[in-house]
């Protein structure tokens, strides 16, 4: 609306950028400052608080809220051209019958445009950086594709080799970690990119798998990202079939720790629970997802009071239809709310989930999260201003309750604007919506579902 | 974004206006139309479907999908400068400790700034009509504003005479009485503006109260709007001071039927569904709201199922904290999918909900909630080329589950455009900011709350 402004600049990675006139919010549990400015070099903050400077961008916030961008810690760039097209379908449905054949039926060109897709809305939404499962063919495409729109990333690389009846996503595990040594090069080629290993889920995964899988991510410092405890039926068919829990499982494959993001974990006990906080496990709750499929309402609040590590993501655009962190926000507090009562899960906690929670499972825990001097420049202004956030001067009640991504006015990644004010600057946005119609009717017929 | 644009015309309530290159859905249980048209003239809907026309006001679509305007059938536009001010409240703490005190605090500059920024909320989000309940006193200052800026709408006076110790907020029936008399003139003064006669909720008024409410309502041919099966506890107060629950008390009372508005229903039972069917009362279901202070998830599926008439609403900022007819579909829809499976309450109902069902509550239901010639205009313009709603082409998916509030381009009530791509044409945005700083300010000090 009115607010912020660039006056002058280009967006080159190396410009440096001063935001005055911000009411800067530097972390989920500062004070905001107001009238603050931020200046960012080199793509890193060099300086927070209140003062005056020159820069090659000037940007004047108008008052807006500067606040550190938002990381998605699980996201499937490679579903969102499926966006509308799984509708009202339980989880074992909706992967048979629509995401399973359509990741089936995905060539590089569409996978290509189905994640800068992904990476135009999160970045029109506040998002800075994410951590996404792909699936287990073509994810170079998916990276080349990320690393032109420049938004920071952990891809991760889908493992899958016991896939019932449906082997066309089955892959050999050796196939897929060779694979993965491409894409380990290829990604880290990038400034802010890197892979991960995504064993997809335990019943999709042989135990052999799941335990090399770990040994290959260790030795190559790369982190794991797989599911874990989204529906009771998934919690019971690998009670009868292993014995164990999900978390347990996977945790004596050696998938659990610092370095490993589980989704979900809507159907973890207390003993789970302690385990995933004696382990450092990052849980990546998904609270639309959860809901859409009808898996439930993960028990956020005894994970936190337990120690464990939680970071919130959007999960996919065919299970939530967004890639929205308000709207993860918003249903991780109302949720909460109705079922344990108004105040059990506080506004600037769910800010902490959805910034510094979220740069920890991305293994960005001392660089990311945080406006701080050092940190990289994951910058975004909110423009509390919009008649739907006025006059609440909270900027955490604000931010989770009432904003919405049509309230983000800049995003700022790694020191570069990829976004203001209804532009995009990594992202020719008239093409990608001609190449989205073109590549979505080509892959339904690929699919077999025009 | 690109899209809806107007190429020429003004903005007056006369003129028409041709509206072209739209997908347009003309209702819920309608099939949409390829590269529509809709010709509006003297506040109506002229043509709807695919022809060539000349109007003083000329609109391309761009391609958006031109559907009816949303109907909130429960908010309260005085507690919107509230927003922020109540989080993390149980219902009873956040009555007596935030909203009773704030709106005993209102004086008439704050209850029009209030309003307006409702209604500004409303009307960029797509909301062409909406049921209020207000407080007790200062009902003809919201009328004022909402008459200025020209949003259809039934404002409900509210009526209490049983506080508790809460005595601020008591007035003696017939006072109130007197206060409608004057109020019904004021809003028929207006074209689509109307009074309802609002008893707050069982317990906040005498059963005297109530009865003459609804005697005074039919004797004027006003509507009866009021709140019901809230929370659990509240259901337990009735059946202990009453001995009878909300629904059937209401009945036994008047307050049911047709014309009667009853806000929440989570706590019905089959009984009182079957009483709500039968009496063809409207529920005005607030998802978000039943949420955020925990009160539950409203049996929507089982009422739609007995033949009970649902609407939505998004209820009130400082228990919500949006006006935004997307989050409340999105939710009504997501926590049913967590209640009792996806699936059960198809987006297509959901929308019907939202427009045609609001409609009906608002006593409508012949002029307004579909674009069929003859009717109200209320049509708005929803960009599904997105990033975010890309490439959904179902518009009830998108619209329910992907679109927000940024999403809308174009927002037309009763045949005139209220805002335009980031343009209100009967609110100053500009003033309404600095007025409602000033006037939150002046109102927490007031309510000593400062």
């Amino acid at each position: 609306m009115t607010g912020a402004r660039r006056s002058a600049g280009g967006v080159a990675a190396d410009d440096s950028i001063h935001i005055r006139n911000a009411l800067v919010w530097p972390a989920w549990d500062a004070e905001p400052i107001r009238n603050g400015a931020i200046l960012i070099s080199g793509g890193r903050i060099e300086k927070v608080g209140r003062f005056t400077a020159r820069a090659a961008v000037e940007l004047d916030a108008g008052g807006a809220l500067a606040m550190p961008g938002f990381i998605h810690a699980h996201v499937h760039l490679c579903q969102t051209l499926f966006r509308g097209l799984a509708e009202d379908r339980p989880l074992p449905r909706w992967l048979r019958e629509r995401i399973w054949p359509l990741e089936a039926a995905h060539d590089d060109e569409s996978l290509a445009v189905s994640a800068r897709l992904a990476c135009a809305e999160m970045i029109r939404g506040g998002t800075t950086g994410f951590a996404s499962m792909e699936t287990v063919r073509g994810t170079g495409a998916t990276l080349a594709a990320v690393a032109e729109v420049k938004l920071p990333g952990l891809v991760g690389h889908c493992l899958m080799d016991e896939t019932g009846g449906y082997r066309t996503l089955s892959v050999p595990l050796d196939d897929a970690l060779a694979e993965c040594d491409v894409l380990m090069e290829h990604a880290r080629a990038h400034p802010w990119l890197d892979l991960a290993v995504a064993p997809r889920f335990a019943l999709s995964c042989s135990r052999g798998n799941l335990i090399e899988a770990a040994r290959y991510a260790r030795s190559r410092g790369l982190r794991l990202h797989t599911h874990a405890s989204e529906q009771p039926d998934e919690v019971e068919w690998v009670r009868r079939r292993i014995g164990m829990d999900n978390v347990e499982y996977l945790h004596v494959c050696g998938i659990s720790g610092p370095d490993v993001i589980l989704a979900h974990c809507v159907q973890c006990g207390p003993a789970e629970q302690a385990l995933l906080a004696q382990t450092g496990s990052h849980v990546a709750h998904c609270p639309s997802s959860n809901f859409k499929l009808g898996a439930g309402i993960a028990p956020i609040p005894e994970m936190l009071a337990a120690g464990v590590r939680v970071a919130l993501g959007a999960d996919a655009a065919p299970c939530n239809n967004r890639l929205d962190m308000f709207a993860e926000m918003r249903l991780a507090g109302l949720m909460q709310s109705a079922r344990r009562g108004p105040g059990v899960l506080a506004a600037r906690a769910i800010v902490r989930m959805a910034t510094e929670g979220g740069a920890a499972a991305l293994g960005w825990g001392e660089v990311a999260g945080r406006i701080e001097e050092g940190r990289r420049a994951d910058v975004i202004l909110v423009e509390l201003e919009d008649p739907s956030v006025l006059p609440d001067d909270d900027p955490a009640s604000a931010v989770v309750y009432a904003a919405h991504p049509g309230a983000v006015a800049v995003t700022i990644a790694a020191g570069r604007i990829l976004y203001e004010n209804g532009e995009f600057t990594t992202l020719d946005i008239e093409r990608l919506r001609a190449d989205a119609a073109v590549q979505r009717q080509r892959l339904l017929r690929r699919a077999g579902l025009a």
